[in-house]
């Protein structure tokens, strides 16, 4: 047959079958035009989202975020019913709206990594039809890699963009640093809605999310506050606590003995003061064996980029940014490297950087004679926590550490049996407690390095449950109700727990 | 039901259906270990090579690649037959190798977009039993990322490499820069294979391709000669041809002339002594007019990199590097950024940058009265050219600029009607030859600013085709068999063009 410009094409040869002619260049209602600005009401209409779409926001703001909110009350304008709303995770910022949105109708499902607040408590007590689901933040990156979780729209808070829709987290007045959960929500997204409060000329210096992937581009006033960012989650080592301070102490002479203190080592921390204060620890450490190591990963601080710039570390890769030394360093240091929530911790690729951690220093509400343990809900059974990167990287790192304090508020940390558990014990090995350390029986490996290389001692973690008891009494059982109200997904989409209604 | 820890987890609630208890943390045959480095010859044990596969190179290191050869000769061996070799183009290198390997039958179809030398003219003289496919860079990234193209394994020659997988094109001795074709391939393939002659601790500084998408690294003594990349196609300035200087005078002017050369406006240019040249006389140019640029993109030498330092344009998008400045470039500057073909050219996303694209720069070796042109057959009919980013760009663009003397070795360029077609007439814009310049009818506004903004004079493509045939009288046809050796597919899959077999 003869194509558009007259050429005598094949319809099939060989094994080629069902050959199509040339029609002509943009015959395909191709895109030839980059330019994707357009209003947020333009984008609604022509987006058209339905009752019962699934819709997306990254909490990379934390405190400070704004835009999800505002998109909910937009689409609750609209009449738009049931709803599944699947962020990166929930914080304190979202509480009264999504309150407010779930009673309307606007809500039917939330697929999330952390509850907490208010919102953690109506949930808890009852507010929604369905159970939330909690995902760990690996386990989100593998729902929706592996097409589990369905994305129709992920609306993303871009510090800057560009008309193109290249997005970039570490520059511009609300610069939040990484953009690593929404770079996995682009990729599968079926639509993708850039908003920004620093729109530059075409293209951004540095690209967090490519513009192949966004579909329209919505310039606002506001996209968050990074301010906000810290807040709840970031604290100086000034101000630890003493009993933290002991903690910090032992962590880091357990880290000093292992097998695994050596050149090239990786470590993972979260934010809280007792990682911070190990952090600071481990350098004398470090300068007194004379080893450096590889990376650092997870979400990033000051802390972690002191080690970096100071010659410690070689690498940082970073999900989420947690203060503003963090996102400078970003931006200006090559070897801080943002990193897409599954490159760090998707279950389901090749080889997500949490296997390649040495160490990882977590925290716990609860610990159970198991070794599981429990981050979400707390001692009233309560949502309050967040699944995060917890039981990835327990599972990835070489030496998963726990550290909590023994009793809280008068009430023990180890349980029988956890509340709910987000991290299996298999993949727990140390808990670290001022009051005492306890090594998962499965680890001898270990305890030999602890007994051998540290003045540390090894408890078993029944005695030091029985041992904290004396101090607090047995506390009471907390009583549930029967209903459902969380579903805790462990990392490859199995259910681990429940969570159920509080009496 | 109880889960692996004993948890009682329902199989279903609401409209949660078919829920799997947690069985295990590593139940599900998860990747635990990162340490992909394995022998060359067990990952071909492993990835289980069948007949009849789809197998990819890229052609990063040009005249200097060792290792498609090597992959075809270890297949060969193992009596696999029937293969799609589907690399991203083949350059002389390939030639010997993959003639022989057609022969033995180890390969039964092509996919490519070039074919030159020795292999041009064996397959234009029936080598195959199969028409070659000839793509587009963004035709094949499209291909790729819509399925049409399904990769078995993917072999990439990696400069630095992890164990983990991590590649880097930018560094080692082997340096190439952009790993932009290789990194589709690693998005899609089902086995991705990392060859590397510098194998680095875990991670590799600058990141080409991420871990996450590698399943397999092999050490090997050298991956390719960086110093044949520029070979056959970067040439010097100095060593321009009169006739050429005098083409790149006027696309100089043109450009200058026209309403599209304003702050931030965009360029592609090849790497020809044309394309060269008419970059120095772009920064005087810009210099009176006191503008700057916004990007460059596209395969990236010494001249990009010297517009890129001295603040000409902002911003290097490179997808192929050409030469040892510009890897250096890649390795130091962040504004020179590698771009993976995708993001470049697939006509199917949100937005490749080639629709970013002001001006291209692009040559011909034969273009008609339709203005359809040929980068694919000589005057003899065989294959010797490749389709590139050519069709890409001239859509993309606003205004695409076609420069060739309007003679070759006694031969006219332009055609009554091209033996082939890479792009179609409609893209195309302008012609400039050193004997006219031609201007395509639908392009009024820019035969406007020629004549407006510039000394230069427009003639009709028809004209200019007599006044070369005066001189050189009227070129007998090609004669070709019936037989169908190529198929061209435009960049949205369909057949543009076949290639016949020469008599």
């Amino acid at each position: 047959m003869k194509n558009k410009i007259n050429r005598e094409v094949p319809e099939e040869i060989g094994s080629y079958k069902g050959l199509n002619p040339f029609a002509g260049s943009a015959a395909q209602n191709i895109i030839q035009n980059n330019n994707k600005l357009k209003e947020f009401d333009e984008v609604l209409d022509e987006i058209n989202i339905q009752d019962g779409m699934t819709i997306t926001f990254h909490h990379h703001f934390r405190e400070g975020d704004i835009l999800l909110s505002a998109v909910l009350d937009k689409l609750a304008e609209r009449g738009v019913k049931d709803l599944v709303l699947a962020p990166s995770s929930l914080t304190n910022a979202h509480s009264e709206s999504v309150i407010k949105h779930v009673k309307n109708g606007l809500i039917k499902k939330i697929h999330t990594s952390g509850l907490r607040g208010k919102l953690g408590e109506e949930i808890s007590n009852g507010l929604m039809d369905e159970p939330v689901i909690v995902r760990s933040h690996g386990g989100r990156a593998g729902a929706i890699e592996t097409g589990r979780l369905k994305i129709d729209a992920a609306f993303i808070a871009a510090p800057t963009a560009d008309s193109a829709g290249n997005m970039c987290g570490s520059e511009g007045a609300s610069a939040c640093g990484a953009l690593g959960y929404a770079a996995v929500d682009a990729r599968h997204a079926d639509k993708v809605i850039a908003f920004t409060d620093n729109l530059v000329e075409f293209p951004v210096n540095s690209i967090s999310i490519p513009q192949r992937l966004v579909d329209y581009v919505v310039e606002v006033d506001q996209i968050g506050d990074p301010n906000k960012i810290a807040a709840g989650a970031l604290r100086k080592t000034a101000d630890t606590p003493p009993k933290n301070m002991l903690i910090a102490e032992k962590v880091a002479e357990i880290i000093n003995g292992s097998r695994y203190f050596k050149n090239d080592f990786s470590l993972q921390t979260g934010s809280g003061t007792i990682s911070l204060a190990t952090i600071d620890l481990l350098k004398n450490l470090m300068d007194k064996k004379d080893i450096k190591g590889s990376f650092l990963q997870g979400g990033i601080a000051a802390g972690h980029v002191k080690l970096l710039e100071e010659g410690y570390f070689k690498t940082i890769f970073d999900t989420q940014t947690f203060d503003t030394a963090a996102v400078k360093s970003m931006k200006k240091n090559k070897n801080h490297i943002e990193m897409d929530a599954a490159d760090y911790a998707n279950p389901f690729n090749k080889g997500p950087r949490v296997n390649n951690l040495d160490f990882v220093i977590l925290s716990a509400l609860e610990i159970d004679l198991d070794f599981n343990v429990n981050v979400i809900t707390g001692s009233d059974g309560v949502f309050r926590g967040a699944s995060g990167g917890h039981s990835d990287t327990a599972f990835g790192s070489n030496v998963s550490i726990i550290v909590a304090p023994s009793i809280r508020g008068r009430i023990p940390t180890i349980k029988e049996s956890v509340t709910t558990v987000i991290t299996p014990g298999s993949d727990v090995d140390i808990l670290v407690t001022e009051r005492g350390i306890c090594v998962n029986p499965a680890r001898d490996d270990i305890r030999e390095d602890i007994e051998n290389n540290t003045s540390l001692e090894v408890i078993e973690i029944a005695d030091l449950k029985e041992k904290v008891e004396k101090l607090t009494g047995k506390p009471k059982a907390i009583k549930f109700k029967d209903n459902i109200v969380g579903l805790i997904e462990y990392r490859d989409g199995t259910i681990i727990d429940v969570v159920r209604e509080v009496k």
